[in-house]
């Protein structure tokens, strides 16, 4: 295959396309594994670790053996040489292209270094479609949960998805229905940002009730996947998949989890890779928290029940300062326009402070949760004291 | 007061009326004690380590003084001798033997030695109505919480509760609306045993609603202060009463609790006890339950969720065994006499199995939650293999 793949033009073409600054060849090779593995695979992790991506590929393909590890090597070309075809490399490459989807290497500035942690079995590639500097964004939280999740746990999710995106972090989960989907969501209506790992290519919207959705992520945030375009989800590429939610996440909060979701595999993933890990408590009666309350038992996963505790999870009183400081922009201009007596809509309030109307109604809801202002039958003015203190 | 206390006949015949076999002189010197000081006075209690309890009493109201005790014991005879009345104590025996409540003296067989970890904050005495020797039954566990319980936490309550009591573990609890009520009612249901620690004398109800619930805990079980009858509860004594909850129990658990909940002391003296806590989860959108999720947080409380973790708690593998063992009689009688063709109601069974209606009532609910038995249109029988493979 190395050849055929490596002097095809139409493919070397197609990878100059995809990186115009590298060499095809590493590209190539790169790209090539991505379609030879499955998710995670240790083996080829190893190898192209130790002899770098070409090297690596020519020797799983070759069938030179070497010392100690030659029988896991050996199984390894058993799962890899039925699938290398140069047409897989060129169809990955044409279906990112199709898609205007981008091929992120190991080394490259927007490469998400925190997935290294995961060793061997950290992804070869990226393909991200949106923006794949948010991948190495400061903030960066994990939240996750049941597909079978109920309106409490979506409203939980969405609650802490929204605080902390308007306060700066990106929202990472798996695009889901259920948590996933809620967290997501409420990161865009916030006017943050959110990512999302898919477990098939990024060209895919699985599930596809959820192509909309992906629209937006990938409008202000990421769409990635580790899986070449055209790839289809399978229930070992979501297992893969939750390695990486667990691995970009600072931390890891699960909102609600039955007693054997997949979400307990992403949170073992996290305390696997020492990554801090939340769980928020629900009602006992509540199938769909059994499994948060079985990750405080069994995992030491920390009690959340509020964005100011994920924060706390995540760490760093840096952190901290910076969440406060960087909506402070927005936040500022939209006070300096209001006033206690004349309430004004977010429209005009919007228009007076140079911002989105979108974002006016977002920093609005959270001033208004710091009980700084409020909103009247007019429109919305600066909390008076006298409103303040004579309040409920 | 010393003098006039030991030689007043009337009160001289009232101790040894009260405890026949013991010496008056001590008798009268432990219940002159319990009428000075308040709950966990660690001043007399050392002075009374130290001295015994009727040479300290004679030397707390003599003025003599000694060493670097000095001041704390001074500070102690400012808030002792004001209370220094022979009728106090007069009045605390009548009234105690008006309501038939023993006297339990440390050193007695149902002296629950268990108090005896609070040092010199342990009581000096305790007045039992009821059976004493539940005190020192060998699985004895705290479940508090709330007043200002929801629906939820009290079904809770009652269902971790009568499962413990159902399976032969001693409910401790306070006897307040609420948590502490449920827990006591459902071990009450289940035919268990159940102490309730007051803050007030054993001769008042607190509540008042609670009048009847204590009969019954009285009756199967034991009512419990330190104070004399007569005294009301304060708010000081409530906090001291929770130290002897958790105390008491080999664990204490949460059910329901604000933030800033009184049950947060008795885990607060449970975590200073080096007693297990336990905290059950709620909704975090429920103020009823932000004081557990505090707890799990802040006071490393273990989540629990049902009685199974609770009697994981509690320990020890040989509870295990005597709580699987300890029902075994009824459950067994019941099941011998069921059939998985012919339906029986409770009153039929209990006739057949020789137990009570009531206790028949309740093991064939445990029966049920084990998925043993079946309760059908006609009655109560046991589970088929059919109905176990063919249900939901």
């Amino acid at each position: 295959m190395i050849d055929a793949l490596l002097n095809d033009r139409e493919i070397r073409r197609a990878a100059e396309a995809a990186r115009p600054d590298d060499d095809p060849s590493e590209t190539l090779a790169r790209v090539g594994w991505s379609v030879l593995i499955e998710p995670g695979d240790g083996v080829a992790g190893a190898l192209v670790a130790e002899l770098g991506a070409l090297e690596a590929l020519k020797f799983a393909l070759a069938g030179e053996t070497f010392g100690l590890a030659e029988k896991a090597i050996q199984e390894g070309r058993r799962r890899w040489v039925p699938r290398a075809q140069p047409r897989a490399v060129r169809d990955a490459l044409r279906g990112a292209a199709e898609v205007d989807a981008r091929l992120l290497l190991p080394g490259d500035p927007d490469w998400p270094t925190a997935l290294d942690d995961l060793g061997s079995h950290a992804p070869t590639l990226l393909w991200v479609r949106g923006d794949p500097s948010h991948l190495v964004a400061p903030h960066r939280v994990s939240i996750v949960g049941a597909r079978a999740a109920t309106a409490y746990g979506e409203s939980i999710a969405a609650e802490l998805a929204g605080d902390l995106a308007a306060t700066g972090a990106v929202i990472v989960s798996g695009g889901a229905y259920g948590i996933d989907g809620a967290a997501h969501r409420a990161a865009l209506g916030a006017g943050g940002t959110t990512v999302a790992f898919l477990a098939g290519g990024v060209d895919r919207a699985y599930p596809v009730g959820h192509q909309q959705l992906f629209d937006r992520v990938m409008a202000s945030g990421a769409l990635v996947s580790e899986l070449p375009c055209g790839a289809a989800p399978t229930k070992f590429r979501f297992l893969g998949r939750n390695r990486l939610i667990a691995a970009l996440g600072a931390a890891t909060v699960v909102v609600e989890a039955g007693w054997r979701s997949g979400s307990l595999n992403t949170a073992g993933h996290a305390s696997t890779l020492a990554r801090p890990l939340g769980a928020v408590p629900g009602p006992v009666t509540s199938a769909a928290s059994a499994g948060c309350h079985r990750l405080m038992r069994e995992y030491d996963a920390q009690c959340v029940t509020n964005a100011a505790e994920v924060r706390e999870l995540m760490g760093a009183e840096v952190a901290q300062e910076v969440f406060e400081a960087r909506p402070d922009s927005d936040h500022t201009r939209l006070w300096d326009v209001m006033s206690a007596r004349t309430p004004r809509t977010p429209t005009e309030l919007a228009a007076l402070a140079g911002v989105s109307v979108e974002r006016a109604r977002s920093v609005l809801g959270i001033l208004g949760l710091e009980g700084k202002v409020e909103q009247l039958p007019t429109g919305w003015a600066r909390m008076s004291a006298k409103s303040r203190n004579g309040g409920r």
